[in-house]
């Protein structure tokens, strides 16, 4: 008789997103004339770069051709790409990385879903709270967790609460940890972390011979000179922290899809009689065995990415963006909310008015101002009383979704 | 302290592919004038048809325009792709199957690598030998196998011997399974399975509760008009199968990335407690938290593969490919070889001359013929004194590998 992984019966059935849509829709049914503007799930809007366009219809017209045909591609992607991302993402902020440290594929989310498989099943997490609900999903589904509690949280995480009063940055953990979840720029609360906080975190790995999975997906939208984009700027990180990027927010690829993972040798886990293991050659194989490299035509638009138009192009769409998060957090604040992010992130983190919940809030966002943004716990319990914004949408649209704000 | 998954260190390491690859570089730095001619690795030669190349352009183009521009789309995949997959594959043989229960994905390797995630490792898995080496390989990892032996099989996998003497047909285990994988068209034997054959399976896993992953990445290869393409043919193997097709091998696919997996809302897998679980309603949420969609552009390419010039150009590529099968199995025939496969398959089965193993074959076609195959050991223990070769070459190629097979 065939068994069922029965972890995956511990997941929370109401995930958040299909909720939202849920209440969008019903509440459209009974307002059919009712025109909803989305401030909610973070999606890019605007269309890709010409370079980029015009790199993938030549890999395309490749691809029609004997001579310019591709097949199977290397599982850890074209050094064309890889080269391009250690040049200007890495050796431009003095980090040396080798091609076998970085590994292309087709989307962030399958990566930090991915990574744990790796490691042992007996390793305890910690994430923030608020948080991406996959780091948290993809360890309930392995077994690494226990049961939910009535506020979905579960045994054996160790949450790390985000709030306003420690500036929505976690305090490191009192007791031991092994594994440690960081998104910085952070999705959803948009804070950011300096380079001092960062290294606090670094020692804390390297002394708890701990592993960093440093989510950086957000790093092109930090505005602040300041603040680092990669972890690895921060000395002795390559032997503790694995780097997850996307080319989706920062590109707008979240169709394209492409992304990469730099696990730099030095980080190693251990055998339970304590030998070390490079972590390395474990997520290599792990790549090589169940994946089977990203598309060809992704992998050459995302190294137009690193062109000199290219950049150029792709720095004024996040402009847009970038406009857009602070028309948000002015005209709010100006309306009398309490606003966080924004600044070096596309994610506005609101305080709920008048004391309302998540839902509450979102309930009379919705039906008020027909607007509709995330409730801050659905990214967890810490995030109750909060509320995302974010800065996807068209100009247009955000300016018209703050005056309906004005008016409610 | 951080915790390596030790049931990574039970992997052999010798990957098949790779130790190919480390011969030919060997033998080509000693003999830097030769010209190999490789019927090896299963990769697709022939450049994209003019319909999904066409109708991919138009997709980038689109991606370029705020009026066009796709963000995320259903991790799921469109339903254009899905209704045509239906339509198509499907209920063209009489199978009725709801959106739902088909999963587009950007690679089969990655679905049949990922599926066992959502069973218990306490379950017994049965597979071919020889055989595609993800499928033990994934359950390795998870943790459901003990160690290998020297022969490299694993402790607690039921290996099912395909040889000559069995037409290269599993024979139904006699102890108790749990989860089936059965590759048919089979990679790499090139065998097939008639309606009762699968009929028997399909019965054995009704009786013993157990599931079988379907492998049907081959079925377009398949000439004779008795053989089942899909496993849904046969009546009842909705409640017990998963089938796993792909665009790969079907329309030159490996450098796009795409691919589907069918789960029937029939299929079940149990808790210890005997409840019956979906098992569609469980992978749906492996792919919706690990996985973020197949890229727009490739889904757009793999909905031409159904439009009437896309099937008629994809059959005349076919065509090529099973051309150079016919030539390889006649000619290899006609110089005294015993050769299998090649008639509803792109492989082709020898068996090695003289008694020799399928290493010493491989050394000696390459080093006197420069021609290179796979050795059939490189699939389990079972393909010892067997070889594969492709029919993916270029028509030119093949006729130059088969003199250069007879001159020595």
């Amino acid at each position: 008789m065939v068994t069922v992984n029965e972890n995956f019966l511990k997941l929370k059935t109401g995930y958040l997103f299909p909720e939202i849509s849920r209440r969008v829709r019903s509440y459209k049914a009974k307002n059919p004339g009712a025109r909803i503007i989305s401030l909610g799930i973070g999606d890019v809007t605007q269309p890709l770069a010409p370079a980029i366009i015009e790199a993938m219809r030549k890999a395309i017209d490749d691809m029609g051709i004997e001579a310019g045909f591709h097949g199977y591609g290397p599982e850890q992607g074209y050094n064309f790409l890889i080269d391009a991302i250690i040049e200007n993402d890495f050796n431009s902020r003095g980090i040396d990385l080798t091609n076998d440290e970085v590994f292309i594929s087709d989307g962030a989310k399958c990566d930090i879903g991915n990574i744990q498989e790796v490691f042992g099943l007996d390793n305890v997490i910690a994430i923030q709270d608020p948080v991406y609900p996959v780091y948290v999903d993809s360890n309930v589904m392995a077994g690494r967790t226990g049961r939910a509690d009535e506020n979905g949280c579960y045994d054996r995480i160790v949450y790390m609460p985000c709030v306003a009063e420690n500036s929505f940055l976690p305090e490191l953990p009192k007791g031991s940890v092994d594994i440690i979840y960081l998104c910085l720029p952070n999705n959803p609360t948009g804070s950011v972390a300096t380079k001092d906080i960062l290294s606090r975190w670094v020692d804390f790995a390297r002394n708890e011979r701990a592993v960093i999975f440093f989510d950086a997906a957000y790093e092109a939208f930090i505005t602040d000179p300041g603040i680092p984009h990669s972890i690895y700027e921060i000395d002795g990180a390559k032997e503790v922290a694995i780097e997850f990027r996307s080319f989706s927010k920062t590109a707008g690829f979240t169709g394209i899809r492409c992304a990469f993972t730099v696990v730099p040798k030095q980080v190693k886990a251990y055998t339970t009689d304590g030998t070390a293991v490079e972590v390395n050659s474990l997520w290599n194989r792990r790549h090589s065995t169940k994946f089977n490299g990203a598309s060809y035509i992704s992998q050459v638009g995302a190294t137009a990415v690193y062109s000199p138009e290219g950049k150029e192009q792709i720095h004024r769409i996040i402009d847009v963006y970038m406009a857009n998060a602070a028309e948000i957090r002015e005209s709010l604040t100006r309306l009398g909310f309490k606003v966080y992010g924004g600044v070096n992130a596309p994610y506005i983190w609101m305080k709920t008015p008048d004391g309302l919940t998540s839902w509450d809030f979102f309930d009379r966002l919705l039906t008020k101002a027909n607007v509709v943004g995330t409730p801050g716990v659905g990214f967890g319990s810490a995030g109750e009383g909060y509320f995302r914004l974010t800065a996807f949408a068209k100009p247009a649209e955000v300016r018209e979704a703050i005056e309906r704000f004005a008016a409610v």
